[in-house]
């Protein structure tokens, strides 16, 4: 498969990826992590040729993952999803969501008896369920009395030796409150969240605050700097490296953002693909192809595609 | 009056405020700025001391004045605090607080007819209404529906043209998503914190988040950062010296954090008197002394005092 192209200087070069190249780099791959919102659908539509691209790539043999740092939904759920908007079936065991990647790490890191304090929604709460972790019910919280005084007195768990922060529309002071007293109990209380996402764009150029806020805020209570499961870390692909025999080199991430997807990719040595569909221009990408700086240059992807329907040429027999 | 005494290195030094240099210092002082907690007062108890040395500053002729990053009380409700602890009587006038400073900014800097969209308490919106600012009533806020589709349909005011973000113990998903989506109408749009405090200490070592960590979500969403009107900025020294004939030379602010207190003091030309009554020990003192990152050594106040009381010798006639 090709490998990052570097200009002179070491710099890298993101081209598009197209005919005979595209061949090449597709039939070297045997493994393709797709992120999903911006890449095969928007809400709850899927986008154009999407479905037929990773068709062709199934029937060719491909094993195809999908990586996802909302922590809203289930793998389960990712499952239901990809056969509803018509792609080929995928077994929730091909599915690397933020939730099931957080109760992943809290299985391992957590000793026997221990319990998470749950910042998210019913998702998560799902996915630390299937994984055998204890874990308090998330949902709405009320301040326990009217003063501060009140609030440092109300009860607290002593299983609890984790704090995890997802995607919470519960989200509230008197939640922030509860975490900041277990993260006191110092580093035996471990902070875990799913990713750091800031914003969640909706269409027509509306957006909603996404989890990394929350992650913010209960950072800046604890003073602590919280272990994100998430992409850009490469915790979620040594997830999907541990279910499947995975060569990095044989991989292909295929993703819509360069500060998550492709940063991740290149960090894990994987040949990176953006699509345009997403929330990322091609402008951005020159920015950063220019950029002497290597935090910018790790942003750099090695391919882009307009949409990966642009795959289905390449695809063909 | 005593200049911050350097090194050689330029390095600032703290020493015990005591004797002929504490008769000196508080002799050549016209004014004196105090931060509440933790240098007069823990909760509702008055520091050993702290009122006798208050009353006997103000029978020497000093102008006394308080300054405050607690945006949860009014100018108003610190002259009925300070009278029943005991301490010399103060006008309103003499009281600056982070939630009147935050009304006075906006009272200059919006355009008439703006409104201010409010993550705060009942304090606030009385200090917004003194200065005749309209502002949306804070309040606990509900999401409205259950798909982020209606969170950004919820209607939003016209008229408002600022953020302003205090303490808010209703502070919720709901009112970030809403704070952000003002946000997002551009730069008319300002966005104003209280101050940057992250925890506020209580009773028994115990803690609960402070406006700060409100502040890191709202910039977080919004990708800003907000114009602070709380100590260490010096917009707060700016509100007192603009209401009273002030010079620096002739002024001390005694405070109990360095990253707050101190730092402003320092940053405005004031002389700087550490207590040792609040969250301050004298190791962290000594560490920033003996460094030389300049930053550190902006913390390091001129003077220290184990407590104000340690003051009544010197003011004795």
């Amino acid at each position: 498969m090709a490998a990052a192209e570097a200009r002179p200087g070491g710099r890298r070069r993101c081209r598009r990826l197209e005919g005979e190249a595209a061949r090449a780099v597709l039939g070297a791959a045997d493994t393709l992590l797709f992120d999903c919102d911006g890449v095969l659908w928007r809400g709850e539509a899927a986008l154009g040729g999407a479905a037929a691209a990773l068709g062709r790539l199934a029937a060719a043999g491909k094993r195809l993952c999908y990586v996802t740092n909302n922590s809203s939904r289930t793998r389960q759920a990712y499952g239901e999803k990809l056969r509803r908007l018509g792609f080929p079936p995928a077994t929730p065991r091909h599915v690397f969501g933020s939730a099931y990647c957080a109760a992943r790490f809290l299985r391992q890191a957590l000793p026997p008896g221990a319990a998470a304090y749950v910042l998210g929604g019913p998702a998560l709460a799902a996915e630390l369920r299937e994984a055998g972790v204890p874990h308090l019910e998330p949902g709405p919280a009320a301040l326990p009395g009217p003063a501060p005084a009140d609030w440092a007195r109300a009860p607290l768990d002593p299983a609890v030796r984790a704090v995890l922060v997802g995607f919470d529309e519960h989200f509230s002071y008197a939640k922030l409150c509860q975490a900041l007293r277990y993260l006191l109990r110092g580093p035996d209380c471990l902070l875990v969240a799913t990713n750091r996402d800031h914003r969640l764009p909706l269409e027509g150029g509306a957006a909603i605050p996404g989890t990394g806020c929350l992650v913010k805020a209960v950072e800046t209570a604890a003073e602590r700097e919280a272990f994100i499961v998430g992409k850009p870390n490469r915790y979620m692909f040594d997830c999907v490296a541990s279910e499947f025999d995975i060569d990095p080199a044989r991989t292909i991430m295929v993703g819509d953002r360069l500060d998550t997807d492709i940063l991740m990719g290149n960090t894990c040595g994987l040949t990176t693909l953006l699509t345009l569909t997403g929330v990322t221009t091609l402008e951005e990408v020159k920015g950063h192809e220019e950029s002497d700086c290597p935090a910018r240059q790790s942003l750099v992807p090695d391919y882009y595609v307009d949409s990966i329907a642009d795959l289905l040429p390449a695809l063909e027999d």
